[in-house]
């Protein structure tokens, strides 16, 4: 059963990095199997055992366009590096990727990362966001996907998106506008650019925050690609935000996911008459989601509680504002110009005299009632 | 202490009515410890210890204007009545008010109500849903407002909202277009008109559904009042919907009374750039309300599960809808054109070649593949 090995396999036999790089492209994204494989015996060990012959005859089929060293060349070349496990700047918690605590199976790791840009996979992923949504998003969604976007960058998150147009690329814009460090996780390689349309903004996030990918350079996007790719946007973030998604939503898989992960998510909601919310208002329904309407209950669902004060929205102050229940009844009761006296205010409060006396006491130093005429009334401008 | 009993009670004290019609105008809504009394000894005596000075002084001081047998008369008058506990359409879910649950304190069940209106209030009960919301609704809560009051009034629920402008007015609108019923319940007496701008609104529900206080006619509406109302109309539903409410809102104490007495609260959602749904959004936020955005989830919310079936909207059939994983990877692999072997679409697809026939088995069956050359390719249309 011994075959001969590929010589662009030979020294990926005697190396874990690029045993991964070469694991890259065997196996497609969310090979549970050949995760599994990996993690227990190590990548160069499996990888021999599918180059000698002696492993699954599956992972065999894409042998011969195995070649880790020239997949390294084209990542450097394209200004990027390899990131595996035991990197410094390798994520931690994409390890829970290949936990099964749920009890459904696990997702599967990446075999390693593809990285162009200088942000550093492990900060990024210690203090992010995904912020995911709809191609077609609504001008609308495009608006708060931009408020959420520069608060969290503001607050220090980076923001983790995919590379596509809508609520992504708003996404993207937005963060980098304000210096933030963005990154987009993408189903091709981090050479491509996946949509063109996106090839400046993506440019530019490999020049100030970074583009990941775990297929290697020269990979196209697929349908499978992407569906993968969202587990990672997952997986490299505290929590996912869904702002806009129709019913049926790629964007709901990756909210899916964080759950799996037992990463928080929030739902945007939006006009129940606008399709591009369902989604969103599905996660609030059916899921569980946060309702998240602002920067900074994004963040307090990213785990910053305490950090900053969530302050209600700046509302009007009413006369009557701090009254208890029976300061309320008293006050309600005061007329305007001539004074009332006790018994009248009893009566109309339909409170005895006593108690009354002792809540206009009250409301006399609340500055809500005023003597007046031998009786009382309310003080002016309340 | 036996004081003179005044003409206007004597026939109180001895008929449970008239006592709860007279208790109605002596305490002010909400009373809990009046409510209490009576529930303890009855109306009749609770009213004779006030009358004869052995009962607590508070509920003396308004003992001279009472006359329940003239607002017998004055509601009659009005082409009303009066309904009180032991009256076959006296609501049985009233009687939540008075139980202590939560291990809060009770909220209170009213003495009786005053009633304008063909609709028997237990039948209403029985199947009712409270929409209410914000005066200042905007066109997006009055057009949601309009479609969850038709849907609902529809599948036969009674609509309950209070008088108001903006939300109260347009579900009450709604429901009355297609002949369902509508019932206002009100913070003044029920032979009056507040706001005015609603008269003719309010004459109509008097008409075709009902006008419902427990104040006694000719009853101002007090602020105090407007609140205490609102427990009645979480009271006289199976669940509130919160169709628009600012961050503080009186809507947002209906669905906290509601919340106390265990009946469920849903909320609909908004533009989150919208201040007029900022009070939905916090009780989805905070007080765990249930996301509504159909007339259907209403019904849903109000126990109609499994009466209808909820469907997703109606969205666009997509050719891989309904595959597999590992048989979408393969499809995606499938030429369009010139037929690709099995050896190919195994390397493409990451899977070993004897999986990859036994899913083109299954793909041809389906549909989605077609032999072809010698190979096998997308079937066409997919």
């Amino acid at each position: 059963m011994n075959r001969p090995v590929p010589s662009a396999l030979r020294a990926a036999l005697g190396e874990d990095r690029l045993a991964r790089a070469a694991w890259s492209r065997l196996a497609e994204p969310g090979d549970v199997a050949a995760a599994r494989l990996v993690a227990e015996v190590g990548a160069t060990l499996a990888l021999e055992a599918v180059v000698t012959g002696r492993g699954p005859e599956r992972w065999r089929t894409r042998l011969e366009d195995v070649d880790p060293a020239g997949d390294v060349a084209a990542v450097r070349a394209a200004g990027g590096r390899l990131v595996v496990p035991g990197d410094e700047e390798w994520p931690a918690g994409l390890a829970d990727l290949d936990v099964d605590a749920t009890g459904e199976r696990p997702l599967g790791a990446p075999f390693c990362l593809w990285v162009r840009g200088p942000a550093r996979l492990g900060d990024v992923a210690a203090r992010s966001a995904a912020l995911v949504g709809s191609r077609a998003a609504t001008a609308y969604g495009q608006h708060v996907t931009a408020e959420l976007a520069v608060g969290l960058a503001e607050r220090g998150f980076a923001v983790v998106s995919g590379g596509a147009f809508g609520i992504d690329a708003a996404a993207h814009r937005a963060a980098v506008a304000v210096e933030g460090t963005s990154v987009a996780v993408l189903a091709c390689g981090v050479d491509r650019s996946y949509p063109p349309g996106n090839a400046a903004l993506l440019a530019r996030l490999a020049r100030t925050g970074a583009l990941v990918s775990e297929v290697p350079p020269g990979s196209t996007p697929t349908r499978w690609r992407f569906l993968e790719r969202n587990r990672l946007i997952a997986a490299l973030t505290r929590g996912t935000v869904v702002v806009e998604a129709a019913w049926r939503s790629g964007a709901l898989s990756t909210a899916d996911r964080a759950e799996r992960l037992h990463r928080p998510v929030g739902a945007v909601p939006g006009p129940v008459t606008s399709p591009a919310s369902a989604g969103c208002h599905r996660l609030l329904r059916e899921r569980g989601a946060v309702c998240v309407t602002s920067a900074p209950e994004a963040a307090e669902l990213l785990g910053e509680l305490g950090q900053e004060v969530l302050t209600a929205p700046a509302v009007e102050q009413r006369p009557f504002d701090g009254l208890d229940r029976e300061e309320l009844r008293v006050a309600e009761c005061l007329p305007r110009r001539t004074g009332a006296d006790l018994d009248r205010l009893a009566r109309d409060s339909g409170l005895d005299a006593g108690a009354v006396q002792a809540l206009l006491g009250r409301l006399e130093l609340s500055g809500h009632a005023v003597r007046s005429d031998g009786g009382w009334r309310r003080a002016a401008g309340v």
